[in-house]
């Protein structure tokens, strides 16, 4: 499995280090301590009365911890579902997330205002780059076993900085509310990445067909991903919320929004799935559809019915979208969504734009009270209308579909530039390309448990 | 391995979409934001001069994400240690749970006492509802790889409603005092699945034995479960206690006791087991024993002292149990109890009720200072002696048994219609009845690691 | 696989139980609640106008529990990556950290001062309980899969005791910083191991030679445990150091590291190793040199900048060790490092000392302002300059390489003694000889996926 093509030993360090060593350098000119990280600017707010117990840190810090397993358990352990591509799944998951962080700390500082020509790194910026991230790794899903770890860089350079841009109209300019993310993180992650995949549409990706899909085990290794997915979801819709009943509400929103998505998925499962079996590629997925669908309400007074409701429809359209959707999707518009994130990510996070549009449009002083600042700073400060607000989360969807759409059909392009080690169609989904594996030479192959048909040809030759 | 009998093609959508509806009718009706989530009620607070960070979602969520990835991780992935029953363990797991928590929303609010009709939720109502759904994974871990996911969910619309009466008893009614659950959760839970397993009893499970048994990687996956559980036991016990002093107490008892357990479990373990080696159903099980046995009286002033030995005998008498007293029962009592719950929950359990009598006996205002108001309010306020706390402790004990037993039993009949689809006696701890599995069609079987008799044959044919 | 020299029937159940057994009376006779814990205590306080919500709980707990996952998870998992050694990987670091942190806790009290003759337990001695079993595990890490559990408690009641002393030496005596254990944990624990490993050099351990490597499904548990371990890192960092700037700023100084670091590991292990492929021993182990090597200074005011040149240093020594240096101690200084403790744990603990040594010399007043209390109390107070804070720190680190590799050596030879059922060198790394290993009897051996050759051989006889 060794081709001069695929073979990464010069692009992929020249990848890693000159981004790191840019990184570095902007880094050094650039970020420095907020007053809550540095010594002596924080010691200043104690001078003036505050409480080391003030400090975000600890009211920031358990979400984000939680936001942060996420990522790495989260994405990386669901994408280990296909057979053969545990490593890379884990593994590119590891890389890009790693990469993407630093990069999105930058773009997210430059787009959101610098102080006094500084960025000011903290708890928060440490949340909002995780979010960054976790739209790369959306995108990462839907390409996944097709690209080589320096497209995937070369993707995430790019994807985050439009994600920074998109974010900063959605929410600075467009005054929209998106504390969980139903469009910037994942309505955009989604059709981001689709727009990748249909550039890079490969006809004779059938050729690794046999290798597009799980065992036994693989299966298990993907369920710890979709677990904790959903076990922190309310963590993540809540995590840069305002503090108090807010971040409160938002997180047990996202609770009942999941726990009824996980009802609907199984029973729609056992519908539309063979001889009344449960498919896991549903289970794995669509039962965390309701988190997203509850990215943009959460926040709001949607009450824990309205979240239900949000949640069995989420769940509902995701199952049916594995079904039904998917197949069209690749027959007639020639996407390949490998993991599926149109159903997981790309309706549900539509249908969480549209319920957050809705939720704010019906927005009422006599339900919100005083904590109508928080929610909606602009309603209550009377410089717009409840409905007003609800045009403009709606103008934020389509802002932010078309700079998805629009940014994944550009990034396309570049990734499909012959130089950056990708696959062949006959062996992607394959981790011995880019990863020593174990147990192919020396006296212990007896003991290793999955062989690929190759493999066994040349140890019984 | 497809069966008219066990097909779910109907039933599972019925009962789950049914289910669901039902739940969110009822929340649509009763349930209502409390004092902390509601944006309205708690800018009322902030107005009276609360902070933000007093909202009690700062002292309680930590808590409640560990338990959360207890009740999901920890019994999920316990349960994976049958070489081929993994998905269903993890995923039916995934589901009662789901349906657990929101149906115990509406039980504990009803019977804990509504506020004007409606039921507040918040974070202890999180808590308490993870609570109770572990009590249901508890029994499920009694029946497991012999039940349909609809009997599954049949059986947690009845033990839910039968743990929050119970609760309600014990805690409201005699003033007993259990707040990591020795007997509400885990005496509960255990003596209900017993009771059920008992009546669902299959003389001819043994064409399945071949099945009942763990394999290489599945024990590893199920070592995830257990560690999990271990370290977070801690917060479990603590998870609703009173906040200050309480919940660091208990904390801190559960982590002694749960370390003085593992000793004696690793050593009890090697005395038993064949040719001195280790089990490994020892250590993933009665290593959480001492976790159990100080459910009760974990937030008292146990001292570590006391913990760890409480911790080392609860280690003991598990490891016994499963050595000596499972095959009693199964062979005399004719309860097939698969995870050896009476060993992990049943005794300990019941350790833990008795421990927390002696201790709640014991009290002295010497001891606990002002702080036995959070502790024993009624001993401090005077209306009881410490000696009939300790009775009020006995007798709550006996109420849950009782309402386990009889409770278990009505269950059992109603589950031993034949009109769930249950799997036969023949392919009992089976995946293949209940969910597609990979690598059964296509061109990629000789990918596959695991591989059942009769597959093979077919293959071969 | 049964040998009467390995047999631990008697010897495991009198070594866990005879410790236990101390460790229970010694904490009974020494150990009392904290004012934190202890329910009249922190009541007096209360009286005296602090609020449940000043506990320390609060502001400690979350770190501890991150801490703990990184403990029994991380380090358990990460082990796992040898093919047949997953058992005792998890299974023997889940015993000696039970028993470790026990016995840290008596050990750390005695040297760190009593209370009137009584050792205060609370969140913080949990923590630091933690913090030394963690080295216990590091020098578990050199000598895995060619010890017995026996061994290994052993080893576990002389390294606390001596971690304990050097810990005091250090911070107490010394006066040094070192809030992550750059040189209290890594250093100790890897050249601790490393010497022990040294004395019990085997030269004929190639005879298990093909068992010492891994398998495809091994190397993915073992990233659990690597992922685990990188994501907690930060609050591993600081969950001791002082509240408010200084645990915010660790916390994000580590997250910065651990990300420049984890591109240094990518890229340089696409450059050393075969075919330009990336090597997964790398990636376990290499990319969390960034979280080690700012244990030192990351309470410090390192910048995010600094923090990513100490992180991107550490992973590069960390591939090239792997790959360079690791097969010369090997060959010329006889020591098998199974896990690579040194490249992970030895040089970035080096360099982290060095690097907090530096950074201390160079702390102003203009930089830390008040903070500087906090972070260097005697340098606020005029006791030390700056300079001399550095040269306390590089004492330090000579301190503990010289207490380390001593108290390696002696511990090597009373680990040599013949009478701890250690395996022959035929059958390392092989969990068959301390477990029961599943599907090695019975009817379903077809159904087990790893089989030695040896098993493979008696089944077609």
């Amino acid at each position: 499995m060794t081709n001069s093509a695929t073979n990464l030993r010069l692009k992929l360090p020249v990848a890693c280090i000159i981004l790191e060593v840019i990184i570095i350098i902007l880094f050094g000119a650039l970020v420095q301590y907020d007053d809550e990280t540095d010594a002596k600017l924080w010691h200043k707010e104690i001078a003036n009365g505050s409480s080391n117990y003030d400090n975000d840190f600890y009211y920031r810090y358990p979400s984000f911890q939680d936001v942060h397993v996420m990522i790495f358990i989260g994405f990386g352990f669901l994408m280990t579902f296909l057979q053969r591509y545990g490593f890379s799944s884990v593994g590119f998951n590891f890389l890009i997330a790693a990469f993407a962080l630093q990069w999105a700390t930058l773009m997210q500082g430059f787009v959101h205002g610098m102080h006094g020509g500084k960025i000011h790194v903290g708890i928060e910026s440490m949340i909002n780059a995780d979010f960054c991230t976790g739209s790369v790794l959306i995108s990462f899903g839907a390409v996944l076993g097709k690209t080589s770890p320096v497209q995937l860089l070369v993707m995430s350079v790019i994807e985050v900085t439009l994600f920074a841009v998109n974010e900063f109209i959605v929410l600075s300019v467009l005054g929209a509310k998106d504390a969980g993310g139903s469009m910037t993180i994942h309505t955009f992650g989604a059709y981001f990445g689709l727009m990748v995949a249909r550039v890079l549409y490969r006809p004779n990706l059938d050729k690794s067909k046999h290798k597009n899909c799980s065992v036994y085990h693989s299966d298990l290794f993907a369920m710890i991903g979709t677990i904790y997915l959903w076990m922190f979801w309310p963590s993540f819709n809540s995590a840069v919320t305002a503090h108090g009943d807010d971040q409160h509400r938002t997180a047990m929103n996202t609770y009942y929004s999941l726990a009824a998505c996980t009802l609907a998925t199984y029973g729609l499962s056992a519908v539309v799935a063979h001889d009344g079996k449960l498919d896991m590629v549903h289970i794995q997925n669509a039962a965390l559809a309701g988190g997203v669908a509850v990215g943009t309400a959460g926040e709001m007074m949607l009450t824990p019915f309205g979240s239900m409701i949000v949640g069995f429809l989420a769940g509902t359209i995701s199952v049916l979208g594995f079904k039904f959707l998917s197949p069209i999707l690749e027959e007639k518009l020639k996407i390949q969504d490998t993991c599926g994130v149109h159903n997981l990510h790309g309706m549900p996070g539509v249908l969480g734009a549209i319920v957050g549009a809705v939720t704010a449009a019906l927005a009422t002083k006599d339900v919100y009270g005083d904590g109508m600042a928080d929610v909606f700073p602009d309603i209550h400060s009377g410089d717009v209308e409840a409905s007003f607000q609800g045009v403009r989360q709606a103008i934020s969807l389509a802002v932010t579909l078309g700079i998805a759409l629009l940014g994944g059909l550009i990034t396309g392009f570049i990734l499909k530039l012959p130089i950056y080690g990708a696959p062949p169609d006959t062996i992607c989904f394959e981790d011995g390309i880019y990863w020593e594996l174990p147990g192919e030479e020396g006296s212990h192959e007896e003991l290793t448990t999955v062989r690929t048909p190759d493999e066994a040809e040349k140890l019984n030759a």
